[in-house]
């Protein structure tokens, strides 16, 4: 290989954002008790959503891995195609210091996440859920079926796919 | 060049997504009545932050460049480095239709950003505020001087270098 071609390989390496950051990379995090692992990458995801749950007293992001983020450009996410994989990611509520009437991200709760594997997760709505909790990542629940909860929840929203989030509308 | 080399380029071409995807792009939007021309792919930067401003009734997230997201990465952000850019997108509030006490983003009000060089925006606290409204990102303002009134309101944070928000917790 010459070595125009090496720097050439070697500049598009540097461009290439798939590789996430050192700090980004998610490491000594115990699967889910339904063997799930958590993604490596997903803050580097880009956002699909956000929602502020009144209920919860929590702010949330949701992001979407590159499959899902090609879903939502092409209007295709109702099925989302399989591979699809949604990150909920949960902040305590709390008040802006210097404007009160913004509520803003306090202490991190947890991340959340589904993956569309209909031939993997045929008992869960055909994805796959899995959750960690605090900024020690501790997988949530404790026997392999703990996902019945969360398809029992996405129940109220099964005409959507079992997904909450609608695609946030952008120019 | 052979082959290999070549399928090889087109590889990392491909997981190149510094490239934003051409609905990405921002075409015939109008410049600022100060000069600022609207950020390319601001759609593909990553998120820093999201907030529920109950007084304006609206759902917002931050995004940043690379610049900005690695002065959170390394906790360099107060002031943030020239050459940050900061996106703030905003969406009246709704109620999600199966979870009422979900708040989560209604139709499209506007993008807002900083772009810090302290050079070109001494005026304006080193920073150059420019907001487009609606989807159709019509120009806020309607002189150069339209940024004082941004300034005026940023004041509240001027001790965090004149910014709202605080980079979210993450694991």
């Amino acid at each position: 290989m010459n070595s125009t071609i090496k720097h050439l390989l070697s500049f598009l390496l540097l461009l290439s954002c798939a590789a996430p950051n050192a700090a980004q990379l998610q490491k000594n995090v115990a699967p889910a008790p339904n063997g799930i692992e958590i993604p490596a990458n997903y803050k580097s995801w880009k956002i699909i959503g956000t929602s502020h749950r009144l209920d919860k007293h929590s702010l949330r992001v949701i992001l979407g891995n590159q499959i899902a983020i090609n879903a939502v450009n092409t209007h295709q996410t109702n099925p989302w195609p399989e591979g699809t994989v949604l990150a909920k990611v949960v902040w305590k509520e709390t008040q802006h210091p210097k404007w009160p009437d913004a509520i803003v991200p306090g202490a991190f709760e947890h991340a959340e996440f589904m993956i569309k594997d209909q031939k993997k997760y045929p008992n869960t709505a055909g994805w796959g859920f899995a959750r960690w909790l605090g900024l020690d990542q501790k997988p949530y629940g404790t026997t392999a079926d703990f996902a019945q909860e969360c398809v029992a929840c996405h129940a109220a929203v099964k005409d959507n796919d079992h997904v909450f989030t609608v695609p946030v509308p952008l120019p």
